[in-house]
């Protein structure tokens, strides 16, 4: 799916919701648990319940990776499962030299046919070239992330008085265009977000940290929005997680409707 | 397998090679290509052919995702015909929030039962701590990388005075021990090796880019090796596509035994 398509999806909808799988098979309801394919019918149902009120699912990788083989299987029924219309993102936080950088773009691009894929700058250029050589694919760069290790690296000063992650997003901006790349900025750092905006105006942001970890939704719009919205927020555990009771689908419908409405006000405003 | 025990086998055998099983479906030998399986053939003839010269595996995750859910078994099956003497790595640059690292961790540590996992640092000590958590497993987190990319964020200078590598290299150390912690430290950057042994003397150094990336292993061992020898070096290419004749195995063999030849050489000088 093209980013143009993405924004005329969120203009349609008035929602930028983003809701995260990540999904644990301990922490589904126990009257799942029993059920062969506990996690691909949890998927299954909480995907039917929160379609109307998001433009995306991200599914994180290393919980299905977990599950060894068989996690990789549910991955991609989880995936034929959504919509077209919804935009897929691989949750992976990959990045290597070039060749085995070509193989990762290959896997998540091409063997399971993600929409867009999150990717670790740590070790530069031709980490990320690779990815974003699938010119109709979104490559989703980790600016400032959510956790509080952002300020172990991340948030070091370099001699040029800029934040590590603030050279990320300078030099990586210059090697895609806001049409095949975006990146990740944590809602927990939400007045960076002015800043951010300021490096990268025209990019998407995949902004994770809402709800679970602590960041606003009102900040994270006033802050980071841009003239095409320029957002897609996540939201994981407080959807999905939303009740872990037999009504865990009506809550996590519920919860990602709460979202929704208060994206329809923001956009109003 | 704990680092004694690879300690004691790099002392036994006079070896520090590791053999990294990059394979490619693509590059193969054209004899083997047309037979179900071939990756998993080539594998284990390379591994037959090279166990007496190696005292380590390194398995490129990233080669195996983009052949789908079928990679992931023949990365097990690769595994299994791995005997128990050799300590065996994923190469898989993971690293993420806290959770879902744990599920990383699981992943390659419980599910696989690989010895080691390499992670990617940006993110920070909640991204790292739950592989560290394993201390019967051991972390190996980037320091320096090989490729040309390593200058765009890993050289970069800090408003200290030091690399952001030398940062991660200092940080991480802290949180764990040289019994389940190593580091990734490129061949294509001997000199920085004094200066890195100099941070970490007592961590193994697991060293890509002897070979095919033009390191040079006289450099290493001169610059890198500490009382315990403290050296992993990887060769992939350089080994495992020798030729990619009928008789690529029997090369595979001479490569790994001309690396073998000179570690013992200089082992002993």
């Amino acid at each position: 799916m093209s980013i143009k398509s993405l924004i005329d999806h969120i203009k349609q909808k008035q929602s930028y919701l983003c809701v995260g799988l990540d999904t644990d098979d301990q922490k589904i309801p126990l009257h799942l648990r029993s059920q062969k394919d506990a996690v691909l019918a949890f998927n299954k149902a909480v995907i039917d319940a929160t379609l109307d009120h998001c433009v995306s699912y991200k599914i994180n990788t290393a919980f299905y990776e977990s599950m060894g083989i068989r996690g990789w299987e549910i991955m991609q029924e989880t995936l034929e499962h959504i919509p077209d219309t919804h935009f897929v993102i691989a949750d992976a936080k990959r990045g290597d030299i070039g060749n085995t950088s070509a193989q990762y773009a290959k896997t998540f691009f091409e063997a399971y046919g993600f929409d867009a894929v999150t990717v670790a700058p740590y070790m530069g250029e031709d980490s990320i070239r690779p990815f974003l050589e699938y010119t109709d694919k979104v490559t989703i760069v980790l600016g400032l992330t959510s956790n509080k290790g952002a300020e172990d690296f991340e948030l070091q000063r370099l001699q040029s008085g800029e934040f590590v992650y603030e050279r990320v997003l300078k030099t990586v901006s210059g090697w895609g265009t806001p049409q095949n790349l975006m990146f990740v900025a944590g809602a927990t750092q939400a007045k960076e977000l002015v800043n951010i905006r300021r490096i990268v105006p025209d990019h998407f942001l995949l902004v994770p940290g809402v709800g679970a970890q602590g960041g606003s939704l009102q900040e994270v719009a006033a802050y980071g929005s841009n003239k095409d919205i320029g957002l897609l927020v996540n939201a994981s555990r407080a959807v999905i997680y939303a009740s872990q009771a037999e009504d865990f689908s009506q809550a996590a419908a519920k919860a990602a409707r709460s979202y929704h409405d208060e994206m329809r006000a923001l956009m109003r405003s």
